[in-house]
């Protein structure tokens, strides 16, 4: 049996521990950061990218794919991108033998493979808006110590691009994207908040970055993913421009839309308990577990019954696994549990007698189920069960903002501070020092608990022009 | 409007045609050979993976994810593959500004990937049989000619490896391989040869190969994919081993199994016509378009009427595209038979009037369908083009296999050629040779068309051991 280390006291340690233990990644793989996704942590990818893919398209995107190598010559054109992404991206130099003339990037994330097809894709005013997305794999060479799902070297990547008429269909954009986020975020039970991250942080070559942060109760925070307004900064130099009705041309507007692997690092971080991994039904690489009770002569009626079950479930679109293996029931339900399979359904000649099931959801909560009604109640108790997860990790969210009105609070805070600030970048940077982590941004939507909007600066103490911003540590 | 060239006459530009105008795929990209999965092209293909995951799925097979980069050192453990695959990899040597200390292949294929991580996940014989497959994107440094889907650079792949007690399981294995791709097939309407390639053509590490090959009409043989059994070639050098109840330790057998985007080829070059590509439904990006007839007062109903049929449809499962542009309808119709959409349906006033809808399949077959049993009589068109596309496929098939008695017959024979073949390797050079192709070996399950059997070698004369081979120009 595995002891897991204590979450609140030892986060890092119960994280690669519940990763292992419930067997979603192997790290095992000869390079450092690239890890293998197991038969049961694909299963949870797999749920993952239905839930982005659902909502990314039901705001009118289209899936495509691009090339994962880029010419060096396409990825030097946007001069703060080449910046930002130079020193972390993997060179391809040589085919067989042959030294490549040109070298070739594997992708970073997608900007300069897909913008010169864009450039020939968009043509007039009709060609708008474009919106497109990929799930591709996207390569860092990360110098920083590397955690499954949370800072990797072969990211699972989903990102979307679009080209807008102007500016002001841009930001239309990201308010559509920050709406698909927040419906992909309630399918995985989490809350977070979205922040506008200041100059200084903003992706490289966008004009601003909204990025969506969750603070893992007490630790740090975690980025799970952002969305971008380029203006005109990559189409310019891509060339990617259009013909209006009256027959002048003009640049698009970008914005981009990011995610990864990264939110299922997420659901254990935020989840997860010291029984392992907590899934949320819509993500769970089984949504129920079935186990056998068989004790004595009733043993061959349960076992049927028991599969009988599992086919009612499969055949109602449950994603269910029968484990009629023979440990003991005690040894099934901790390894379950460990996996975070939400749901176990027991059944014994008890249960078989009276034409019902044992139901005990991942939060340990007991209740009895009509066989008859099996599909439905199992329904309704993953609903609740969700429900409860999204109740939990909320309460968190909320207990892990607290407001700071002295840079001396800051020392030292594992919370995210509120706070005034003047929007000055010094200031900016003072905060980050205080807090040895970093200024997260300006709330962009309004935050879960309400607080006193701050009158002047926490740095400079000046009050004019003063906005709310927050500061945390960043995992 | 598009002419394309002369299917018969010069197939591969008519393909090449085929592929652009349906705007299946974008060879525009700065790299030959790798080439850019557009929306129209990207749904065909997930319909495509969503088929192959089905039926490999059913045989018991799970998802799996490893690594694109493979270490050098590893790259090199099995002495036959590397041999085969040296000469076509990318290698990655710099990280950011770093030269590796160990330079990284770009995956060829992912048994070098995978085999170091059986090696830890199989310890028992009850951890076998391990069936798993993953879809993820080979690359090869191709030096001929790229086509798309056909042959590039980054190939969008299907791979599985299994682990087996013994040589007789990796045997069913195999078997059970063939069935699933026979199911795979079936729903691309795709015939096909079942060939057991000669040693000289045995994948790299492999012993033995079976391929699957698709003459194309009086052009050449297409590879659709194959199946490999590797005994313990590669579970001797990587360690994978496992305990026997009675303590004894064995190398697994093992077997892998190979698909890719080529399928897609495939189905253009098999179905498509003078008018462009035809897909299967079950592939098809689209099954259905719709094309509201406008005309005169009768507009608005009309347009009414195309949206709820569209709808209706979709609920129904379908995948469906409302075209209600301003184009005149021919136009309409044009562009989705040459992107090979497998049914249309117009509604015009007259059929607004009458409670139907006017349906025509792409093999340009009319037929009236009652607006009330709209989806089942789609289904049912549907079913009976799929039907009509494997005839036709089957036809072409059984006329592309020619039986030949002298060397001299296979002189500029554009015909698969039946033959007798001693199984000497000299006497296969021999024929491949003369076709100026390949022996592409024995058939592995009955030919379509039943064919006396060869009594003597077609190069040699031997009347002992022979076997009936078969011998073609490949692709």
């Amino acid at each position: 049996m595995v002891e897991l280390p204590d979450k609140r006291t030892a986060f890092i340690d119960w994280y690669l521990a519940v990763v292992e233990a419930a067997n979603l990644s192997d790290k095992r793989y000869g390079i450092k950061g690239m890890n293998v996704w197991t038969p049961y942590g694909f299963r949870a990818r797999r749920n993952l990218d239905r839930v982005l893919v659902r909502e990314i398209e039901a705001t009118g995107s289209q899936g495509v794919e691009f090339p994962a190598l880029i010419p060096a010559t396409e990825f030097a054109k946007e001069k703060e991108h080449i910046k930002g992404f130079d020193a972390q991206v993997f060179w391809v130099t040589k085919g067989g033998a042959t030294e490549l003339d040109v070298p070739l990037v594997l992708r970073p994330t997608s900007e300069t493979a897909m913008y010169p097809i864009f450039a020939l894709w968009v043509r007039s005013h009709r060609d708008l808006p474009l919106n497109v997305y990929q799930i591709v794999n996207t390569f860092r060479y990360e110098t920083k110590t590397t955690r499954p799902f949370v800072r990797v070297r072969e990211i699972h990547f989903f990102e979307e691009h679009t080209c807008q008429l102007d500016e002001a269909r841009a930001t239309e954009r990201v308010r559509s994207n920050l709406g698909a986020f927040r419906r992909m975020a309630a399918s995985l039970a989490l809350p977070y908040l979205a922040v506008r991250r200041p100059k200084w942080d903003t992706f490289p070559g966008a004009d601003y970055t909204i990025a969506f942060d969750l603070p893992l109760d007490g630790v740090r925070t975690l980025q799970l993913g952002s969305v971008h307004h380029y203006r005109d900064n990559f189409s310019i130099p891509y060339g990617i421009r259009y013909e209006a009705p009256d027959g002048s041309t003009h640049a698009v507007h970008q914005t981009t839309f990011g995610l990864s692997e990264r939110l299922l690092g997420a659901i254990v971080g935020a989840h997860g308990d010291q029984r392992g991994a907590v899934f949320p039904s819509e993500i769970a690489p089984y949504e129920v577990v079935i186990v056998p009770v068989v004790a004595g002569a009733g043993g061959t009626a349960v076992a049927r019954a028991a599969e009988d079950v599992a086919e009612e479930l499969r055949r109602a679109g449950r994603r269910v696994v029968l484990d009629d293996g023979d440990e003991r029931p005690g040894a099934k339900y901790f390894r379950w549990e460990l996996a975070g399979v939400p749901l176990r359904l027991e059944i014994g000649p008890r249960e078989l007698e009276h034409g019902q099931l044992t139901s005990v959801d991942r939060l340990g909560r007991k209740a009895s189920v009509a066989r008859a009604s099996a599909p439905a109640d199992v329904a309704r108790r993953l609903e609740e069960l969700d429900a409860e997860l999204v109740r939990r990790a909320l309460d968190g969210l909320r207990s892990a903002i607290a407001p700071a009105a002295r840079l001396e609070e800051l020392t030292g805070s594992k919370q995210v501070r509120v706070l005034g600030w003047c929007g000055d970048e010094a200031c900016g940077h003072e905060v980050e020092r205080a807090i040895d982590g970093a200024l997260l941004g300006t709330p962009e939507e309004p935050l879960p608990v309400p607080f006193a909007a701050p009158t002047s600066c926490i740095a400079c103490g000046r009050t004019d022009g003063v906005r709310t911003a927050l500061a945390a540590q960043p995992m």
